[in-house]
C-alpha cells in the first residue's frame, strides 16, 4: 500500500515508517520539522535499505496536502503530527488546538476529495482521564482530560466518530498509545526530546548522560507496593508494529470506525523503572523524592486484549528491552555529533 | 465601547447591533453572508438611525481578521459567526468543526496579538445535551451532546476555559442560549431560515404563510401535561438586551471566565406555541401529530437566575410578543419584497 504518515520523522512516525517499508509498503512522508530533524530521514534508509517520499511542511497548509495526493495515488494515512508537549499545551492552548484539529480537520477534507477514507489515528490514552479502574479497556469512560493536549485527543476522537457517521465509507481506526519509551536497536532513531522532559525515561537518559544531576520523583506516597505511580511502558518498535497490523486490517475488511489500546498490560512503578536501566546498563541514577504533580493518577496501564484479538498484536519487547535501547540511542547520537 | 459583532447581519447578532447602538456602543461587523442578507446592514441603520462598520469576510480568513483589527480600535468582541443547522452539521461534520472551531480559534489569536481580551461568546443550552433536572442552572453537567453543531459550541467553551487559564488577563462570557424567537417590533430584521427549518417558530410561519400545508409535531406521548415537548422561548430582542447587559460587565469589573443561561425560565409546550399564534395573529396552524425525533427530549428550560443576579437581565417579552413579532418580521418582508 501507498501509506502517508504525518509527522514521519518524528518519535513515533519514524519507527513506524521503519515497520511500514520493512513489511513491504510504500511510504510518503510529511513532517514540518518542527519536533524532527531531516537526517532521520537518512536513518529510515540505512535501517531498511529503502527509501521514502518527502515533503517538508505542515498539514494545516492545504496547498502541499494537495500536491501530496496529486503526485501520489495514497490508499491511507497514519496521522501521526501534532503538537504533544502536556506542559506546553497548558501555556499555549490557542496554539495546540489550532495545530492539532486544525490539521486533522484539513487532512481528512483532503482525504475525502481524493476519495482516500482509511485513516489510522494516533490517539493517546490520555483520553480516559483518571481511569475508573484497571486495567482499562477501550469502553472505559472518557474524560475529563487534564490538559488541553488530551483534549485535542479527545476531540479530534469525537471529530472521527461524527465523520464516520455521516459516511460510512470510511474506515478509521483510532490508537490509544500508553506511554512509548525505547528505541529501536540500531541506535539511529529514538526520541530527542526539547528542554526539559516530561516523561520519565528521557528524564532519566538525560541524568545517565549527565545533562541533569539527579531525577525527581514526583511523589511516593501513591497507593501501590512502592508508593510510586505506576504505568504502562511500551517499547516504541512493538508501538509501531501495532501500527502495521491496524493497517492489515484496514486493508482487508471493512472495519468502520475502531479503537485499540496499544500497551502491554503490564504495569511497573517508576522505582522499578529506575531499576531497571540502572541494571541494564550499569549506571546510577541518583533521585530525591518530590511531591506528586498535579493530574497524575496512581495506577494507570491497558487491557491489551481486543488489540490481541482483533489485530493480532501483541507487544514483544521487555523493560530490560526498552531502557537498552533509550540508552543506546543517546549513546550512538552521541557519536555520530562527534 | 468599539464592539466587533462576527456574523452581525445574522439573526441574533443583527438584534445585538441594534441594542450595541441604542446603548451608545460603535459597531464594527465582519459577516461572510453566507446565511445573511446585506440589506440587514441598512435596515440597522434604519431602526437606529446610527452606521456600522462593515467587512465582508470569513472570520477564519487572517487576512480579513488583520484588517479590521489594525483599522479599528476594538475594545471587546462578540462572536456568534458560526454554522448553526443542527441537522446539516450530522452530514457536514468537517465543515461544521471547520467553520466553527477555526473562526473561534482564529479570532482568539488575533485578538491576543492586538491585547483585546474580552469577549462575548455566543453558546447554547444545547452544550447541556439531555439535562439531568428542569430547571437547568450554569452548574449543571454537561454533554453528551447529540450532533456535531452542539459539539462545536462544548468543545469552544472547553477552549476558552483554557485559554483563560493560560492567560488570566483574558475577560470571557459565555452566553448560553435557550430559544431564541421573535423579531424586532419593526418588522425589518429576524429569521430567514433556510429550506425546511429545524426550529418551530420558523415552521409555523411557513404554515401560516402558506409555504407548507401543515406543521408537524413530533411526539405527544412526552410526559407532560398535554404529552409535547416543552421549551424555553426567548424573544431575540431580549437575547440581544442580555448581550448588551453581558458587555456592561465585562466593561466594568475583572469577570475571569463566567456563563450565563438566557432563557426565560418559562416552559411552554408545542401546542401552547402553535394556540398562542393563533390567538395573536387570528391564523389557524394546521398540524399533524408525528413520531419523536432522536436526540429531542421532554423538558428543558433555564433557570435565569444567574443572569438575573450578576447581570441584571430579565427576560421581559412574552410569548405573545414572539408570536406577533414572527409573524409581523414576514409580513413586513413580503411587503418589502413585492
Amino acid at each position: 500500500m501507498n501509506v502517508l504518515v504525518t509527522g514521519g520523522l518524528g518519535f513515533i512516525g519514524s519507527h513506524t515508517c521503519v515497520e511500514l517499508l520493512n513489511s513491504g509498503n510504500d511510504v510518503i512522508v510529511i513532517d514540518d520539522l518542527s519536533n524532527a530533524k531531516i537526517e532521520v530521514k537518512d536513518y529510515i534508509r540505512k535501517i531498511t535499505g529503502k527509501g521514502i517520499i518527502f515533503y517538508q511542511g505542515n498539514v494545516c497548509d492545504r496547498k502541499i496536502m494537495h500536491k501530496i495526493f496529486e503526485e501520489n495515488k495514497i490508499d491511507a494515512t497514519m496521522h501521526f503530527a501534532g503538537f504533544k508537549a502536556v506542559g506546553e499545551s497548558v501555556s499555549k492552548p490557542l496554539e495546540y488546538y489550532d495545530n492539532n484539529i486544525t490539521s486533522t480537520l484539513v487532512l481528512c477534507e483532503i482525504m475525502q476529495e481524493y476519495n482516500c477514507k482509511n485513516l489510522v489515528f494516533s490517539s493517546s490514552a490520555t483520553v480516559y482521564g483518571d481511569p475508573e479502574e484497571v486495567p482499562i479497556n477501550e469502553n472505559s469512560s472518557l474524560g475529563p482530560t487534564t490538559n488541553p493536549y488530551g483534549t485535542t485527543k479527545l476531540f479530534i476522537e469525537q471529530i472521527l466518530k461524527d465523520l464516520y457517521i455521516s459516511d460510512n465509507k470510511w474506515n478509521i481506526t483510532i490508537l490509544r498509545y500508553f506511554n512509548p519509551i525505547g528505541a529501536h536497536e540500531s541506535g539511529l532513531i529514538g526520541e530527542n526530546p526539547n528542554g526539559i522532559p516530561n516523561n520519565l525515561v528521557p528524564y532519566i537518559v538525560m541524568v545517565a548522560n549527565k545533562e541533569l544531576p539527579f531525577l525527581y520523583v514526583y511523589g511516593d506516597d501513591y497507593d501501590t507496593p512502592d508508593g510510586t505511580g505506576i504505568r504502562d511502558y511500551i517499547h516504541v518498535v512493538d508501538l509501531a508494529r501495532g501500527h502495521v497490523s491496524a493497517l492489515k486490517k484496514l486493508d482487508k475488511d471493512n472495519v468502520g470506525i475502531e479503537t485499540y489500546n496499544l500497551g502491554t498490560g503490564k504495569g511497573h512503578s517508576v522505582l522499578d523503572i529506575i531499576n531497571a536501566f540502572e541494571k541494564a546498563n550499569s549506571i546510577d541514577i541518583p533521585y530525591q523524592i518530590n511531591s506528586r504533580r498535579p493530574g497524575d493518577v496512581a495506577v494507570y496501564y491497558a487491557n491489551p486484549q481486543k488489540a490481541f484479538k482483533e489485530l493480532g498484536f501483541k507487544a514483544e519487547k521487555n523493560i530490560d528491552d526498552m531502557m537498552k535501547d533509550s540508552w543506546n540511542f543517546i549513546q550512538t547520537a552521541k557519536q555520530t555529533q562527534e
